[in-house]
């Protein structure tokens, strides 16, 4: 939305949330119908508003046998991303958002979906 | 490319370079032409990949009279995005890859484009 917002009593641009996930099902990681549907209920339960639709690519090098998923979704409120490790059951995603969400409702939800997982989090203040 | 990579003798997913800019002018962060120049510069100077051409889109509000630009590219080596705050003469740019860049020729590459601009970085490393 683009426009400065009160989080936490002051005056930012955004609320950063930086997530590393561990110990992900490796099958999880390399399928794209589950990181697009993990997606679109994310946005759902942070009531925040897709531009369109996510979209999530197989990232494969000639050079090396393992791949990964890269996903990436903008939205009104700015955007959410993703990079998946399979081989290591490893994610990194980010949440930013002009507008206050709660984080606790995307680690639980995360943790739904990813059954053993272990999460690393961060939030920075882009002010 | 989705492999670990050793940056700074760590093995790590991903460098991610946190920038909020400052005091750039109005008509620099609504213009999309320049912002997509601007990701293609980058681009090219850190020696990246794209798997597409960058998207920027104009976020408007029908609540609200200002608005912004939202723009992002997938790279081979992970993203770029970018949130602008014309009003305020801010933007919001993340750069993740996971392999090493040089983060100086990204700050130069930025203050040449935004003449005046005032420049706070932070760098996470994903582990």
């Amino acid at each position: 939305m683009n426009r400065k917002n009160k989080i936490n009593n002051l005056s930012v641009y955004g609320k950063h949330l930086i997530i590393d996930a561990y110990n992900i099902q490796r099958e999880q990681l390399k399928n794209t119908k589950e990181i697009r549907k993990l997606f679109i209920e994310l946005i759902k339960n942070l009531k925040m508003r897709p531009l369109s639709s996510p979209i999530v690519k197989k990232i494969t090098s000639p050079s090396y046998s393992n791949w990964g998923l890269s996903g990436f979704v903008m939205l009104y409120e700015s955007h959410i991303s993703i990079h998946t490790w399979p081989e290591n059951g490893y994610a990194a995603m980010d949440i930013y958002s002009c507008k206050d969400f709660d984080e606790q409702k995307v680690i639980k939800l995360l943790k739904t979906a990813w059954k053993r997982t272990k999460i690393k989090t961060r939030i920075l203040m882009r002010n």
